[in-house]
């Protein structure tokens, strides 16, 4: 990893800090009342919103690889070989988006998982260190996004493994569910820049070192 | 009051939605690790602060009148005779810096109190919607700002009475403290603009009428 490659990182939020209403579930990703929070990913089209398009474009341009939770791959619980219907390959299909490593975090060992147009799955038992750095040296010169969830976000931020962080502000209160911001209590980041939509706000932070 | 005027609040917030760290006092009046909070407004004045200096000036152009709770007046707890130190005058000595009436939130009725500089406090025993409502009356043709604390700003928007909101965003995790967003499920805001410091993001909202 050179030395202008960083570790980043995006999640959207509510107006009140949750990255996913409760009860959160297969059939409710992000949990009661909070399908709202991706909503302006799907608009990004419009007319007015450029901008969103354009901070959803940067967060996938120079990525040299990802790193994700379990949960964010898939909805299977305990050992992998226990899922009953068959091998899970993520949610995404055949061709994930991703186009490069992602480094899933899981307490159960696998062999990775080749997929079309780039994208391998590599699984990863030793915490969320070892994922970061394993995807810094599969990345090169190309930045990390640890892409979710919730948890693996916190983790990464407790952990500062992060460089550079983007809350993506959706001006919605959900009273309550997951929150991004627990346990970090201390932590100050650094202003980058926003970018402001009608429906969503986007601020950049960095993440000091300690 | 006419069309054009508004009804507008304000409020300093940690990144994780804390107006004051815990255990607020006279001596912490934003309570344990909170004073990072109002910081920015003392730096305004320095380079590269444009951005701060302009919020905070539009945050008292064209106002007319203001509303504030009584911890925000004064620590002064119970009825205002028992005050064992004489009669409070509010926290800013002769020449508070309001230059209009000012409308406290309070359970004990209070005669009015004709400050230098312009600023009366008006002392409204009958919630927070008749103390908007004569603010307004107050106010003529400017706005209404509904100065805080915290308690106050949630009580006005949770009855709606607020136009326009801005967080100040300060980057800091406090952990622990008085949240503003608490009990306002469902209240969904427009984004209107942003702007960024090197200390502190000002994200301006519409409340949109229900």
């Amino acid at each position: 990893m050179s030395q202008n490659s960083k570790v980043r990182s995006r999640l959207i939020v509510s107006l009140d800090g949750y990255a996913a209403g409760p009860r959160q579930s297969r059939e409710n990703p992000f949990g009661e009342g909070g399908m709202r929070l991706p909503q302006w990913q799907l608009e990004s089209g419009r007319p007015g919103r450029e901008g969103d398009a354009r901070v959803l474009a940067d967060s996938v341009e120079n990525v040299g690889a990802y790193v994700m939770g379990r949960n964010m791959f898939g909805p299977v619980r305990g050992a992998w070989e226990t899922y009953s219907e068959g091998e899970w390959r993520g949610w995404w299909g055949e061709e994930p988006p991703y186009h490069a490593p992602v480094f899933v975090l899981t307490h159960h060992p696998r062999e990775s998982l080749t997929m079309s147009g780039g994208t391998t799955f590599h699984f990863v038992t030793e915490g969320v260190e070892a994922a970061v750095q394993q995807a810094r040296e599969a990345a090169g010169d190309r930045d990390v996004v640890v892409a979710g969830g919730a948890h693996t976000v916190r983790s990464a931020l407790a952990a500062r493994l992060i460089d550079e962080i983007t809350l993506h502000v959706v001006p919605l209160v959900l009273g309550e569910g997951e929150r991004l911001l627990e346990g970090l209590d201390g932590l100050a980041l650094e202003p980058l820049d926003t970018v402001s939509s009608p429906t969503v706000t986007h601020l950049r932070y960095g993440v000091p070192k300690v």
